[in-house]
C-alpha cells in the first residue's frame, strides 16, 4: 500500500470464510519492507479452477505456468508474491516458478501442477527462490488468516485493499463467492499488474467454471482501463471448493447455473470497479456507454478508444464538457461511424445530436454532473444494435507524479 | 501562439519565395483576438497538388472537400482558417467550405474545385461564413507576405512557428521546396490539429506527386505521435507550380525523380519533427527504433505501442531507464514477439539482451543519455528483418496543465 488513499476508495467489506479454502500469509521480504508479501491459500482436494490471463506477447513465467496447468482444471494451492513480478527473467524465472510449485506440492502432498502461482512487482529481476521457499515454509506453519489479510498481502502500489462478496442459491444450497484483487494501473512501472482471485464453495466442473468466468471477464475485467497499458502478468483465477454440496454445475442446463453465473458476473463487476477506483491519480470514475454501433465488438472498441484518450481523460479531470474530444476519439477508433448520425451525452444531458451541437442546451446540469465523482458519457452511433459499457478514470497530475516523479 | 515556447523549439529558417505561389494573410477574427487567422495562398495556373488526409471516421467537411477535389490534381488556391475547425457541424459546415471555395474562385476566375480549404480550432461551431468571406476579400486585396507569416497565421496552440526548406537538382534545374506546419498534439482540445502545407516550383504530374508524398508521409507524418489522439482535420497538402521549368516528373524513371523524392522526404521529416518538438508539455524528443520484427508493418505497430504508452512516456519524463515498461509496451502491441529474443537499449547502451537484464551494465552512460533532450530507445525483436522508427515526446505535468487545468 502506498501514497494517499484514492478519493474513490470503497471500504473493505466483511468477507466470510469459504469452506475448503484456507488463507495464510508470510513475510518473504521480496523488498526491503516489513509486511506480509507472500500469500498461500490451500484448497481442499476436489477444488476446480478456471482463469483468465494477460494477452501480452511477453508474459511472465507465472502466466505461462498457469496457462499450462489450467488445462487440468484442478487446484490445491495458490501462491502470490508481491514486490517482484519475476517477468522478463528467462530460465531463472521459470525455475523459480517450478521451485515454488514443487515446494508447495511437497507440503500438501499433491502434484506441482495443482499449484497456481502469480507474482507482481519489479520486472527483470528473477524471483529469489530462497526467499520464496522460506516464505512458503513460514506460511505453511502459520495460523490461517482472513481475506482482508490476503487483499493487503497481494497489494503493491494499491492505495487500499480490495475485496467483494456475492451469494446465490444453487440447487437448493446457499453458495458464497468472495474475491480479492490488486491493481492500480493495467500495469505499472515497478509493480501494479492486476491480479484477482475468486474463491467459492460451489461445486462446479472446471469447463463450466471457465465458461462462466470468461463470459463475466469479457464484460468486466476486459472493460476497464486506467492507462491503456497491459501488464505482462495480469491474472484472474477462480477456485471452487465444492463444499456447498450442490450437484456439480456442468452446463447452462444445470440447476442454479443462471444464478451462479449472475453471482460470478456481479462479483467480477465489483472487483473490476475497485481497480478503476484505485487508478493511479484518479479523482473521477468514468462510465462510457456506447450504443447504436454495428456490433457489440465495434461498440467495445469505440468505447475503449474514448476511455484511453488522454484528451478525453484530461477533459474530465478538468470538469470540461468537451464533447469535441469524444468525437475525435470515436473517429480515431477505426470502426464504422457517421458524423451526421452521432449523438453524445454527459450524464442525462444530450450535448450533440445527429452530428450537431444541441443549440442552447442547458449547461447547468452538465456542469453539476461533471463536478461529481462518477461521470457518465453516452455515445449513440445511430447505426445498429451493438452496445458496450466500459469504465476508466480521469488523467491527472497525480498520474504523472506517480509515474514520472521518481527514479527506479 | 500560446504559453511558453517549447524547450525543444527550433528557430524558423529563411524560406525563399516559390515562383507561382503567392501567400497573403488577413484577420478574419474567428476568435476574440487581434492576429492574422486566415491564410490565402494563390497558385498560378498549372499547379498540381497531392494530399494526405486524416483517417478519422468523423472528418471535418474541409477534409471531405479536399478528398474530393484532390482527385482532379490541380490547384489555384489554398485557404486556411485558424480558430475554428468547422468539424462536426453538419450541413452548415459543408456550406461554409463551399462558400469559401466559391468566393475564392470568383476572385481568381477559376473553378471552386481548384480551391483547397483547411481549418483548425474549436469543434462543433460552424465556421462563420461572413467572417470567412470578409477575410478572403481582405486577403485578396492585401500585399503578398512571406512564409513565416503563413506559419504564424495557421498556428493555434503551437508555441512557435514551424517551417522548413529543401533543395534538389532535377533535370538540370535547381528546384526548391518549402513547408509550413502547425500542430502540438495529434489533435488538441480546442484546437491543435496537424496541418502541413508544402510549396515547390518543380514541375510534376499530380499522380507522381501523390505517390511521392504518400511514401514520404508513411515514414514521417505517420511516424509521429504526441498523445495517440487523431484529429478530425489532419491534412498535409503539397502544391507544385512547375515554374522551375524541368520536364514534368511523371514516374520513377523521370530525370531527377529520385532527387525530388529524397528532397520531399527530407522536408516532410523536418516538418514532422517540428510538430513533435512542440508536443504539448514536451521536454524531451524520443526516437524509438524497432528492428528484427517479422515485417516493417509489425515493427511500426510495436514502435507506436511504445511511443503511445503513458508509462514509457512518463518514465522518460522522469529520466528513468525503466526498460520493464518497454517490455510491457512490446507485449501489448499484439504483434509477434518472443520474450527470450528481445533486446532493449537506451541510447548506445544495451540494458536487456535476449530476454534478460544485462548483468551489471554501466548505468552512467544511460543516466547521462536520459538527461539530454533527445532520447533514443532501441528494440530488437530478434525475429526477422522488419524495422521502423517513430518519434514522440515525453508525458509531463505540462500536458495535464494544458489539457485539464481549464474549462472550455
Amino acid at each position: 500500500m502506498s501514497t494517499a488513499i484514492s478519493p474513490l476508495a470503497l471500504p473493505f467489506p466483511e468477507l466470510p470464510v469459504i469452506a475448503g479454502a484456507t488463507p495464510r500469509v508470510a513475510r518473504a521480504r521480496y523488498k526491503e519492507w516489513d509486511r506480509c508479501d507472500l500469500s498461500f491459500v490451500t484448497l481442499d482436494a476436489g477444488t476446480t479452477v478456471a482463469g483468465v490471463l494477460t494477452q501480452s506477447k511477453c508474459p511472465s513465467p507465472e502466466v505461462e505456468w498457469c496457462r499450462k496447468t489450467l488445462v487440468l482444471g484442478q487446484a490445491r494451492a495458490l501462491v502470490v508474491n508481491a514486490g517482484n513480478s519475476n517477468a522478463f527473467t528467462g530460465n531463472r524465472g521459470r525455475a523459480a516458478v517450478e521451485a515454488i510449485a514443487a515446494r508447495s506440492a511437497a507440503h500438501l502432498n499433491c502434484q506441482p501442477s495443482d499449484v497456481f502461482v502469480a507474482s507482481t512487482g519489479v520486472i527483470g529481476v528473477p524471483l529469489p527462490v530462497d526467499k520464496a521457499e522460506a516464505g512458503l515454509d513460514a506460511a505453511f506453519g502459520a495460523a490461517p488468516t482472513n481475506w482482508r489479510q490476503i487483499a493487503e498481502a497481494i497489494g503493491t502500489t494499491d492505495t487500499y485493499p480490495k475485496g467483494a462478496v456475492t451469494k446465490a442459491l444453487v440447487d437448493g444450497r446457499d453458495i458464497t463467492l468472495v474475491g480479492v484483487i490488486k491493481g492500480s494501473g493495467m500495469i505499472a512501472p515497478d509493480m501494479a499488474t492486476m491480479l484477482g482471485f475468486i474463491f467459492t464453495d460451489v461445486a462446479v466442473e472446471a469447463p463450466f467454471l471457465q465458461a462462466a468466468l470468461s463470459a463475466a471477464s469479457d464484460r468486466t475485467f476486459s472493460c476497464i482501463t486506467v492507462d491503456g497499458d497491459t501488464s505482462t502478468s495480469d491474472t484472474v483465477l477462480a477456485f471452487a471448493t465444492g463444499k456447498a454440496g450442490n450437484t456439480p454445475l456442468a452446463s447452462d442446463d444445470s440447476a442454479g447455473a443462471d444464478a451462479f453465473r449472475a453471482a460470478l458476473a456481479d462479483l467480477c463487476h465489483q472487483l473490476a470497479q475497485l481497480v478503476v477506483r484505485d487508478g493511479e491519480g484518479a479523482t473521477k470514475l468514468i462510465e462510457i456507454s456506447v450504443e447504436g454501433a454495428e456490433s457489440d465488438r465495434s461498440a467495445h472498441r469505440i468505447a475503449m478508444s474514448i476511455a484511453n484518450s488522454p484528451l478525453v481523460k484530461t477533459a474530465i479531470a478538468g470538469e470540461d464538457a468537451n464533447w469535441g474530444r469524444v468525437v475525435m476519439a470515436v473517429g480515431k477508433a477505426g470502426e464504422p461511424a457517421e458524423r451526421d448520425k452521432l449523438s453524445i451525452r454527459f450524464g442525462e444531458t444530450q450535448v450533440a445530436v445527429q452530428g450537431l451541437a444541441v443549440a442552447d442546451y442547458d449547461e447547468a446540469p452538465v456542469a453539476a454532473h461533471l463536478q461529481s465523482q462518477e461521470i457518465e458519457i453516452g455515445v449513440d452511433l445511430g447505426l445498429g444494435e451493438g452496445r458496450a459499457t466500459v469504465w476508466t478514470c480521469d488523467l491527472t497530475h497525480g498520474y504523472i507524479s506517480i509515474n514520472a516523479d521518481y527514479r527506479s
